[in-house]
């Protein structure tokens, strides 16, 4: 028996005027989404508890069974994790833009004319750098996609509580570091930023990269700045947590970096952008060649696209998209031996164009569930279903349950 | 966008068979509340968690989105906060009894003869007394509403772990108050308690406005029994917690306590008994009003009628209290961009004459709510809504969720 939760990101909305005052799932053409309905049990989840507007972050660790209050302390140390990092309980670690500084000091572009090509070499010179003075921290570095990359931190005495470098807007100076606590932790990390920031000026200047982009008229990354801030946390692998190997089909960097520091198999799907225009049947031959993949007894599967649209505020965009995602659905519905849960992480509605608190549909189709009276798959349905209300926290309990992979508390 | 939450309080009940296995509020005609229903998202709420009988104190404090069990200690701090003291964090404050002892030290009687006039004048007398060996306590004190009174003890080395002075039944001496654990802190207490109560009668028994009622045949107010102890909560206050600027419209000086406790504006309404002969006319103008005032984006109201019928066991007067209380509410559903919030805070069945842990039913209102299936406002009914089943400590989260005052927790 095989466990498959499958999460559309951002995929709940709010009653829209424009669709009638239905939600887009609700509007959307899902035949596959409703037969699944049918024949599974239905309900309402609230990823982290009523109202609570979760991140993807925090949303996807409660799902997993860990608690985000605990563990979560920032985006860096999943962002890092996602790129492929092998990031260690402790560290700090931090997502970056490359950006343009003038002779000045001013930021001048915070995306350094969108870079897209060079940043690994520009980030080759970073990396393993050694701050004078500070020369037992080691300086891990690396680009990510377009202007992005992350800094990780490693070594004793050393804190998340620190603010952002990012001075969020252009024609500012790096803004100062400062400490967000009395620590002597937090004051050695915000000395090490603040020399980070310089530091990366000087290197980056006259870096060849950046001379060819002047010289072509485009803006040099010439300076890096950090924010995001978090500590890796201790976190027990989910393997270990729930005896399961567990593989992550996932978009994002975000997403991916949970799975990764959660100790799962990260599969890479070619064409997977975390946007609309995702190659959506590559994502589903992957999930399908993990499912048949006799080591995999649990995957975990992100698709983003709709809450692309949500952010966007594109609400045809995501109906057109979670009707895409319903040819998927289709697919994993063919798989045997599965329980199969498919719910979405938070909402993000078209009219709020960001994360909201609202509960999410959640369906759990497997042999042994007790089928209900839901025969579509929606946010409205779904409260009638007979799950009723769960938490994100509830879901692994309640799969691993139906797995046989739990132990009895108590006699 | 402004959010109301209004609070029946103690409408909840059970089946009775003299209203065919039905509840007060099933039978009750409430045209108004049901349209509510039908144009809101309805649920069952719990006010702390399922079954647990909870006062109208701590289930207000849950569904403000304070941890009853962290903050309430007792009654007092918000008796006293109530009729306008100025606690602070740390005081310890009592609800008191104003009585009457005979010469032999026995209270004959626990409430004075009802007494209705000269308290303030009595209050006087001890308010701001010095206790000789406590020198350093301040004695803060007040009347209340007939026969009551409120005692704040303001200083270093206090403790609420202390016993009550009242002895429940006429015929016995005040109770000598005993410190409940070991700490120096509850000696010192129950020292000063003891003190008082013997000072009390000292300086009360030969008061002009006891000689006058004596003279005139009614038993002396000369003796204070404090009980109900709490100790002043820190506690963040509501504007600063949810950054929107409150104002609370209650009747009795408990609620109005929790409302002056968390820094919330109280609005009096003349004519507001608590009773179920309170002037509705005058609340509704009141609330009408306070929801056009630009200064309050929050506003919570309680009634209380129904809680005082199912205290008294009046089935008739609840049901046709509850129908009076549906054309206030047919008032304030006319009011433009709001999200209304209808619930009680416990139910208060007639057959039981105080309150019970059953779930009451909830309304929300408002532009972006998932409006469900249920169409009339009864706990049966509402069990069937979108809601499912929440508890008090989510409200304030889903309602800041909608009102988009709430911050995302993560990416």
């Amino acid at each position: 028996m095989k466990g498959i939760i499958m999460i559309i990101d951002g995929m709940g909305d709010r009653p829209i005027k424009d669709l009638g005052y239905k939600t887009p799932l609700e509007v959307a053409n899902t035949p596959n989404m409703d037969k699944l309905a049918e024949i599974g049990i239905n309900g309402i989840m609230d990823p982290i508890s009523p109202g609570i507007r979760a991140g993807s972050d925090t949303s996807h660790i409660s799902i997993l069974g860990y608690d985000p209050y605990e563990v979560y302390t920032g985006r860096g140390p999943f962002e890092a994790a996602g790129i492929g990092l092998d990031v260690i309980a402790g560290d700090i670690a931090f997502r970056c833009n490359f950006s343009t500084q003038d002779e000045n000091g001013i930021i001048v572009d915070r995306r350094a004319g969108r870079i897209r090509k060079g940043t690994e070499e520009i980030a080759g010179s970073i990396n393993s750098l050694k701050l004078e003075g500070f020369e037992d921290i080691e300086i891990i570095f690396k680009e990510s996609t377009g202007h992005r990359a992350v800094l990780v931190l490693r070594g004793a005495g050393l804190s998340d509580k620190v603010s952002d470098a990012d001075p969020k807007h252009e024609g500012k100076p790096p803004k100062e570091v400062v400490p967000l606590d009395d620590s002597p932790e937090a004051a050695k990390t915000a000395a090490i930023l603040n020399k980070f920031v310089k530091t990366s000026y000087d290197l980056l200047k006259d870096h060849p990269v950046n001379l060819k982009r002047i010289n072509d008229g485009e803006n040099p990354a010439n300076v890096v700045l950090p924010r995001g801030v978090g500590a890796v946390p201790h976190i027990v692998p989910f393997g270990e947590k729930y005896g399961v190997k567990a593989a992550c089909i996932a978009e994002t960097g975000l997403i991916k970096g949970i799975g990764k520091i959660t100790g799962m198999d990260l599969i890479d799907v070619e064409g997977a952008t975390g946007g609309i225009d995702t190659n959506l049947e590559n994502m589903t031959a992957s999930i399908v060649e993990a499912a048949k993949n006799d080591d995999y007894e649990f995957i975990l599967i992100n698709i983003d696209g709709a809450d692309e649209a949500g952010h966007d505020g594109q609400m045809e965009e995501k109906v057109k998209f979670i009707e895409k995602v319903d040819a998927v659905i289709e697919e994993v519905m063919k798989i045997d031996d599965l329980y199969f849960i498919l719910t979405a992480d938070h909402s993000t509605p078209i009219s709020v164009m960001d994360h909201t608190g609202d509960p999410v549909p959640i369906i759990i189709k497997g042999p042994e569930v007790k089928v209900d009276n839901v025969n579509s798959f929606n946010e409205r349905a779904a409260a009638y279903g007979g799950l009723c209300r769960i938490r994100g926290s509830d879901i692994m309990n309640i799969l691993m349950d139906f797995m046989n992979k739990s132990e009895k508390f108590g006699a």
